[in-house]
């Protein structure tokens, strides 16, 4: 599941400089759970469920608008096509919804950090979209091209993290019409690890799917990007993400097909009222990228938070968000599609003991929904407005342990451990004993990050909080960074068609 | 499951002040949980390790120091005895556990707080046994009496807390032989939850049983206690704590017969070998309590916690801790016995980020892993040798989430919520719809610490961090303690009781 690489600076002196002091750093695998999923709801509520949603397309139905296209697929898909109000006949959503893979590949330039979506994996990504940036420097302020090239570093060097994820902040100071083009040479250049595409128009999913050509050597049918499809809930489709859509499964990408919902705004303020919502809007929006590409790879998705029915701000880590996900997660291995949910998620301003409290709530609640792909897993703050390079250090770690906790726990004759107890005894201990000394190398999962010193050595140290911590690290991981080699040719090509593309958009 | 208390301070003027500042809070009633638990370890396994337990007590067997009346009732059991040592035939301890009950009642001085421990239930208690307190003002510094005061009246008015717990933070200031009179007189007076019983020395139980009965008018049979007995791991009871356990049992109270495992040191460096531990330590335990007394209430324990292999130091809010937990509550449910495990951990020495991390990981384990006693479960900080009430106070908040979790979700008509949606349709917005103002007050967990903000509202009251959000809350929430009302006849009765008491150990 894992392996170990050593980057090396180039060149002389410095490249024996940089050897003695190089990083090691090693790449887990992606998940793959050995343990069940927790199926929090009973079998009676999902049938509900999937009953209901099956009317509520019929009878309430969806809305794609401004999108003739979509209209004309969908009648002649046999749908009842009212303006842009799309009805779909029981069934017949989940029928066309057969056609997606239940798993499928996202390839990396690094192929040894392909990754399977669906089934019994799970791969984690990182934050996506914050406009802004706090750090423990500068505070809070707006994302900047900078700012989005540190996160890829960190996503390269973190462990547990098995994907580069897509817009990890926005890069406020480039031009809308041109950030897709940096964005994507960031991850394609920085990381080898897989990323996404851009969604924010039609053309721009074009220009990314160009550069994944160029980058892989052509895409030949192979997938290598997901990308984030949101659907505007209740029950609409714009034209601009289903024209991204329609782009990447024309290309065999994969999307991310999810409602983003705050609970009783977009959705019914009850669990198996959004659930209902949820399943019916994937479920069209499925549908949708199969009447467009049968057998295109897409994935079923969940942004679900909670409401403070105070203030109307969305609140994170909660019972209620937890309650929807294992629901969806469920809903989504019924329909046998892979599934996306959950993250590091926090209201916090700061990456405080809230902030700890609300991603580990929502990271574990991940693990046990059964989701396939999680983006937000880690650098999420301030409901995502904000991201954290130290709070995307901290969760990066804690995303050990879920990789731990998916293993399960051997019982073969060693781990069963029999000499050891006969070995030690009533009273005796274990720290010495031979089967401590084999195993206790991988016995234990190890933080990078945490502290756990005694007492007076962690104030003599300065008594430092988690925050001053991660700070530490992140500036030892940002000057131990080296770029993963990449064909010069390759990269001129790249550099060629950002060259050429940032021409046409300055002309029109 | 939850009622409403107003609590009014006496006399007068400053009862018509009190009367319209008064604070009113609310007390959840325990959990019982309407979700399935996690089952992590494969049949298989567990059948493992029941095999490999009997072969343990079988053939390495367990020691009970310097208790001859112990030795000669394993004797007139059956098992074969050798000095101290306990070698107990396969099958023995378990026949002998199946008298102790699955499910028992601890009654508390407020009959609304008597607490069912056992089946689906899940009772949560406080932090036990840090010698020290830290706290916002004065850092970290010895515990007193005061400080176990505060926790006492914390716990009180904790909505989400069903104990009082017992040892909430060692009151250093009192010599020892004296500290069990005047914990069991502040949980008795200044708080109406169930409480612990002293366990330091058996004459210190039969303090606590006879404290009890005055309190109660006469125990009658009635559990009034649930007491912490720990197992000196591996496989050694000593006589302290089994003088306790003879003494609490004999009168039917409750003891919790728990190993205390740092993994790798006190048991195997594996889960199935620490599982395997686990269950021949509390089985030969719990058959011993019903040895002493058949039918005697008593828990399934284990406090497990993994290690970090560099320093030897504990670490808590592992994946390893989680493992082992699962197992153990799935071996509590085939042993048809109540389960204690988990709590609020963390290695951490603030309530910071590593805090919340930490302790929402236990937290949540423990939610799913069938507990059914849940000591620790807030103020514990720096592995257990702190009590934090900020921390308390942080944690408690939390426990608001378990209870909603637990809870499920309904899916009955109202519920379904089809009516909302089609009352809003494609594009709506839920805020205002008919079902979200029905429900809208009881739809999400609130918390009464954390922030949700908007930056900008934040900002302006001075960006606090959730260590300055507890610090506030602390102050108000003792500020606005009354004690509940107690018969001063009663109280006199125990007050005379600790005088007696106190003289009798100052001459002894």
């Amino acid at each position: 599941m894992s392996e170990t690489a050593t980057r090396r600076r180039g060149g002389g002196g410095a490249a024996r400089r940089a050897e003695r002091t190089a990083v090691r750093f090693d790449c887990a695998g992606y998940i793959t759970r050995k343990v069940p999923d927790l199926d929090y709801h009973p079998e009676e509520a999902l049938a509900v469920i999937e009953a209901n949603a099956d009317t509520v397309l019929q009878e309430i139905g969806v809305v794609f608008s401004e999108n003739p296209k979509a209209l004309e697929r969908w009648r002649d898909a046999g749908a009842d096509v009212q303006g842009e109000r799309v009805r779909i006949p029981k069934g017949l959503a989940r029928k066309l919804c057969e056609t997606a893979p239940g798993e499928f590949e996202q390839i990396a330039r690094n192929p040894d950090r392909n990754v399977r979506i669906g089934g019994r994996n799970l791969v984690l990504a990182p934050v996506y979209g914050p406009p802004f940036v706090r750090d423990g420097h500068g505070g809070r302020r707006y994302a900047t091209m900078e700012d989005f090239r540190t996160f890829v570093k960190l996503g390269y060097m973190s462990k547990w993290l098995h994907h580069s994820g897509g817009t990890v902040c926005e890069p406020t100071d480039i031009p809308v019409a041109e950030r897709h083009l940096d964005m994507l040479m960031a991850h394609m250049t920085l990381s080898d690890k897989p990323f996404m595409g851009s969604v924010t128009d039609p053309s721009r999913a074009a220009d990314s799917v160009a550069m994944a050509d160029i980058l892989f050597g052509g895409l030949n049918g192979r997938t290598a990007m997901t990308s984030l499809v949101n659907i505007n809930s209740p029950l609409t489709f714009d034209a601009t993400m289903m024209g991204a859509l329609e782009t990447y499964a024309e290309a065999m990408q994969a999307c991310i097909v999810s409602p983003f919902i705050v609970g009783g705004a977009m959705a019914p303020v009850s669990t198996i009222g959004t659930l209902t919502q949820v399943l019916a809007e994937v479920m069209a929006g499925v549908a949708y990228s199969q009447l467009v590409k049968p057998g295109a790879p897409v994935i079923f998705g969940a942004f679900v938070t909670s409401i403070d029915m105070n203030s109307g701000a969305p609140t994170f880590g909660t019972p209620e968000a937890a309650q929807v996900t294992y629901g969806a997660g469920q809903l989504a291995r019924r329909l046998g599609l892979p599934f996306r949910s959950a993250g590091g998620f926090t209201g916090s301003k700061l990456p405080d003991a809230q902030a700890g409290y609300e991603s580990a709530n929502s990271l574990n609640m991940g693990l046990l929904s059964g989701v396939n792909f999680m983006l937000h897993a880690c650098g999420w703050l301030e409901g995502g407005l904000v991201a954290s390079p130290e709070k995307f250090i901290m969760d990066a770690d804690q995303l050990g342990t879920l990789h731990k906790l998916a293993g399960g726990a051997p019982h073969d004759e060693g781990a069963q451990a029999m000499d050891a107890l006969r070995e030690v005894g009533p009273g005796g201990h274990y720290l010495g004993c031979a089967h401590t000394q084999a195993n206790y190398r991988d016995a234990f999962w190890r933080t990078e990050v945490l502290d756990y010193k005694p007492f007076e050595t962690w104030d003599e140290e300065g008594g430092r909080d988690t925050m001053a911590l991660a700070t530490a690290r992140l500036e030892k991981m940002i000057g131990d960074y080296v770029a993963p080699p990449l064909d010069a040719a390759l990269a001129e090509e790249l550099e060629n068609f950002v060259a050429r593309r940032r021409g046409e958009l300055a002309e029109s």
